[in-house]
């Protein structure tokens, strides 16, 4: 599991970031890409890395707002023009899909693969298979705009192949009658329950992307012990006002609710082309006074997230 | 008066070449830019030119295909962020209104500044002004998709300042009325005839940008005598078959419309990305065995288009 960030700008795009948009590539885990927002040139972006669009099974949009969805289109030709097949499916909210239909049908593009909407109107679990769970809130920005926090479930313990070697124990069909954790009568008349030799299982991580939004106790909840957290900060420490009139968030807000949540790492993006250089440094420094675990992301950054096993959910 | 592309490729972006967008630069003539199509990201190339987003005055579609208009909303958003507050006129197939409109609205877009919708549906003069005159007519693609003459207003002649002096006309307030071809009586009684002192007038370019197409007539009659046609080329020769089954032209189809048209110079673009490096080169051998005075144009390319005062429009 790793997040790869395609766009890390406000507003509109710059020579330094590209507007919104951040692929959570679950490759291992499902083989598929995850993309949260699309601002325009997302697929140019795209090209830029090793994702191929076919992957992509799910898009979550936070808001509409033009530099996180202008991209939509485009990347939803060329995902089928490089002959994606699988059908996808695409959250956010109510006009997403007005969007999407009314660009597909006046540009009269022929996707090769079905597209699901789900326009989101209240909080709650959006999504859940066997490996994944994934919740959005409201979040406080000038128009209605989502964070989401995806909760991978956790992973089975692994066999403990050693402990039944020291018992002499011979490999074979019975191992893996053993991990699905079944009593067993082994040939030389013993009988193992395969619940003592699994080991402890590997809480799964969780990853909270939200949008563009002030300061919110929802973004608490949502980033709550999340291993990372992907907060906003169109702002620096000390513009706390204007955040607030655009509707945005400074790095110190960001670090505050990335601290209140007990998350373990704080990702900053939607960065304002007024910070560049040094500049954008600064918001990773001040926001490190409250929340040391910070980075502020470039364009095409791509960040690893281990498990690290002592989390609760 | 120069033409600068901004995106040269067919269908979706690659890395050598972005979707459609050609600007006509016509600073020293109005102030302003024209742009012929945007595809998606054509804010993002404006970024690595000279052009700024508020001197764009009109943008010209040819069809609602997305690789030609995807870009729009983006632009038009960025435009209003960067202070432009001119009005815009937007001229293309029936539909462009609604795509823009629709996407303004959704995003919940205001722009600072108004646009003028001029939806096509029939041949002829679109726009004419003491400086320009544009005209359009219907090509033959697989959706509506219209072609651009534009043509320059023939510039006055200049005043000839020597022929004056070898006359030993003083200079003064009474050139001007001369360079107005006014009558004028001097101080010593001589009469001047102001159209006796002013050279031949210049001939105003023409420019034709044609959109999407296969080899039509149309085409010849748009691009009549022009000093520069810009003609898609997304197929090589050999490749007819290929390019009638999808509504385009091949290399030597559109050195074939330059040459019955008496057009000057040829630029080709639309490139289809399976055409790199020399593959590209080849497209423009293969059109100069029919119509020497042909290239194949890249992203950024900037053009001058000079006068050259033979021409009959």
């Amino acid at each position: 599991m790793q997040i790869e960030f395609l766009g890390t700008g406000a507003g509109s795009p710059s020579k330094q970031r590209n507007v919104t948009s951040v692929a959570l590539r679950l490759l291992e885990e499902r083989n598929a890409i995850w993309l949260f927002d699309v601002g325009e040139a997302t697929q140019h972006q795209i090209l830029r890395t090793t994702i191929r669009p076919r992957k992509i099974e799910k898009i979550f949009i936070t808001h509409l707002h033009g530099d996180h969805i202008f991209g939509l289109p485009g990347l939803l030709s060329s995902r089928s023009f490089q002959s994606g097949e699988g059908a996808l499916t695409i959250y956010g909210p109510r006009g997403v899909a007005d969007f999407v239909k009314i660009s597909l049908r006046v540009s009269e593009t022929k996707l090769g693969y079905p597209i699901k909407f789900v326009e989101l109107t209240d909080p709650g679990v959006i999504f859940e298979d066997q490996t994944f769970k994934v919740v959005c809130d409201k979040l406080d920005h000038k128009i209605e705009c989502f964070g989401y926090r995806v909760i991978e479930k956790d992973h089975q313990g692994e066999l403990q192949v050693e402990k039944l070697k020291a018992l002499n124990v011979p490999s074979g069909p019975v191992y893996g009658r053993l991990k699905a954790g079944q009593m067993v009568e082994l040939p030389d008349g013993r009988t193992l329950n395969g619940k003592d030799f699994i080991g402890a299982a590997q809480p799964g991580r969780v990853v909270t992307i939200l949008g563009d939004t002030r300061k919110t106790e929802n973004s608490v909840a949502l980033a709550q012990n999340a291993d990372v957290l992907v907060h906003e900060s169109t702002f620096a420490k000390g513009e706390g006002k204007m955040a607030r009139n655009y509707y945005h968030s400074t790095s110190v807000q960001a670090a505050q609710i990335a601290k209140k949540a007990h998350a373990k790492k704080l990702l900053l993006t939607h960065i304002s082309a007024r910070y560049t250089g040094k500049l954008a440094n600064d918001l990773a420094y001040q926001a490190r006074e409250i929340f040391p675990a910070t980075q502020v992301v470039n364009d095409l950054d791509l960040i690893d997230i281990p498990f690290d096993g002592v989390k609760t959910k």
